[in-house]
């Protein structure tokens, strides 16, 4: 063994990286490692809650959370950058202000939209993936508003796509229904005019989830005034409209697209084999070849006992982290490493004020039990990383 | 006398109109006339308070009142429309989706903005001149905020121009110098990086108001971080810059316009003898040669003792509002019609939060004072229309 610690690096501070750094803060000595936390931003962000932020249905502020407060600063460095390139035969990550070096690299850097190839939607589209983009969207929204008062023969300008009904999708068309009477009164809009389209090209909404709960999730959000689209693709988006697989082009100035996520173009960038942009990691999360390099979250593809890879998920993400510290101390200690084995607790997609849908070990769950369990979940996230204090300083407690 | 009971029109429910109606609705009795009321919303806006929502530090619906709420439908007809022509020697009045004729037209449409020509003003810049107007300011400028932080490369997102430091350009900025912080803490953006200019072609800013309050003015708004450049002209207004006089280019997406106010082209199209817009009315508020049609407020040029044309303020326009009133009614009972005597009871200007500028009769107010006044002017204004209960839903009562 040399004299010198070994260095861990860890790329990203969302529910992967965060938990990670925090495990490791605990479980090592602080002669046993130098770990430094690389982010982007100051803060953490709840990325679940961020479709209310992007709504306008909850204030953006409530899904921030500064990294100082979660990480110990004498015990973990913490590096406000963009990272620029991995290096994994130099075992350097280089960033837009310098370059760090390390002996283990954790990436949990979080994934990218997927756009499948549409022609004009990574151009045309909005993405609900930092705080900074929903803050946009929000803005972006109530300015059509706004516009729409100026020249109200552009009916447009009052119809909103949604590209996708997956869990973010739903959840942001969700909110946004909820958001549409409080723009109506502000700006003196007729909400009959306004029009929310959530367009999804699979066979139903929410791939993968109990067709039970789907369809009473369809219901609550139809009687909100969502108009669903499904079994349709995007094909086409522009500035000023979007081409659906039928044919159909619909009016709009606004495109939110929340169709896929595929991994980070660094990761491929660095040389490791990836599938849609994911590395398809060991049991232990390490990528094949390159024992010290392990990636968690949206990045990472594990696949479950139908061999179909688990989604991208925040839930995933931080029992990758728990696991992935656990791994890291055990290799500098010379212990046991542990196979990552995901335990699903529950799924709980939002539909908006008073309601919800999910499923809860063999429970299904709709309406307010659903949204009271939504909060159950989100603040024990919150409890997670910040124990009680932070839970009653960000905690989702009234509906 | 026919037997026909002469109709009175009243095109337009500003300061003037509304205050014209409401006196005609209590001098008159149900028999002696029929009083049609035209505007093109149903609501009557507080043009004095705009300045507020649009920039963001108020309520837009605090600076709206119900027309219906503020005249009796049983004695007053209320058309909510749009004119297009006015046709004196027809006695018509062609609108949107149908023609009224008149024996009495008063003319009380508000102004329009004088942008002196100047290049690409009127294409580019916004203007305070309606609440969808004023929303539409205050959406944009939240906009900026959020496409900043998404290309933090153009900080011309953050650069805000306005053009003239006349009342409504000088209460503007210190409204929005007041926003900028609230915007800042929302987008977390540096407040160092936002700049406010505020530029005049006149040698001082609020011209003609007392030399000594306007650079007490100026010094609170500079200490609140707006750049003043006086006595400099815009040239040219562009997409995303302006030309100042000086040669001066400063990237923006923002200009809001405030230098002028000229008469409502129909005014002129209408075959009036205009100056820059305006009808120069006779002593009874009358067009020369058209004794049945008054003219109020903005379009209306009425000089004062040293030849000088009043400016067009809400306290003006209510005065001869008042006085067109008794004239109408002094015509149709063949009574006596007074002349028009504006008397400038005060001038309160306000600097944003916590200070404003006035004269009241000859004495000077600033900072506290000053606010106090202004919000008596105001509420004064909602009691004379609104009565009591006015002032409790809409006043302004703290600062």
């Amino acid at each position: 063994m040399s004299n010198r610690i070994p260095r861990i690096l860890i790329l990203g501070a969302g529910y992967g990286g965060i938990i990670t750094a925090q495990k490791l803060q605990k479980q090592l000595n602080y002669n046993e490692a130098d770990v430094t936390l690389v982010s982007k931003h100051e803060y953490h962000y709840v990325t679940t809650h961020l479709h209310m932020p992007a709504a306008g249905t909850d204030d953006p502020q409530n899904a921030k959370v500064n990294i100082l407060k979660l990480i110990d600063e004498f015990k973990i460095d913490f590096v406000k950058s963009t990272v620029q390139q991995i290096r994994p035969q130099e075992k350097k990550v280089i960033l837009e202000d310098g370059t760090l070096s390390y002996d283990y690299l954790v990436i949990a850097m979080g994934g990218q939209p997927e756009t499948f190839g549409i022609p004009g939607m990574k151009e045309n589209a909005f993405f609900i993936r930092s705080l900074n983009a929903v803050n946009m969207i929000r803005a972006h929204i109530e300015y059509q508003f706004a516009k729409y008062k100026m020249e109200p023969h552009r009916q447009e300008y009052l119809t909103f796509v949604v590209g996708g009904a997956g869990f973010t999708g739903i959840e942001f068309v969700g909110e946004l229904a909820d958001r549409i009477p409080v723009l109506c009164r502000r700006y003196d809009v007729d909400p009959k005019l306004v029009k929310i389209y959530n367009v999804e090209a699979a066979p139903t909404a929410l791939p993968g989830f109990d067709p039970e709960l789907v369809q009473y999730g369809v219901k609550v959000l139809e009687n909100k005034g969502v108009q669903f689209k499904i079994g349709i693709a995007v094909k086409e988006c522009h500035p000023d409209h979007v081409v659906l697989a039928d044919g159909e082009v619909i009016k709009t100035r606004t495109v939110v697209w929340t169709g896929g996520i595929r991994g980070n173009q660094m990761i491929e960038d660095a040389g490791f084999e990836v599938m849609r942009g994911r590395v398809k990691v060991d049991e232990h999360l390490r990528v094949s070849g390159n024992d010290n390099v392990y990636v968690i979250g949206d990045n990472a593809l594990v696949f479950n006992e139908e061999n179909r890879p688990y989604p991208p998920t925040a839930q995933i993400a931080m029992q990758m982290g728990i696991n992935c510290a656990h791994n890291l101390v055990a290799s500098i200690r010379g212990g046991q490493l542990k196979p990552f084995q995901p335990q699903i607790k529950g799924t709980v997609a939002s539909l908006g004020k008073g309601s919800a849908i999910g499923v809860v070990g063999k429970r299904k769950l709709k309406g307010w039990t659903a949204v009271q369990m939504k909060k159950i979940i989100d603040n024990r996230w919150l409890f997670t990383i910040g124990g009680i204090s932070l839970v009653l300083r960000k905690g989702r407690f009234f509906s």
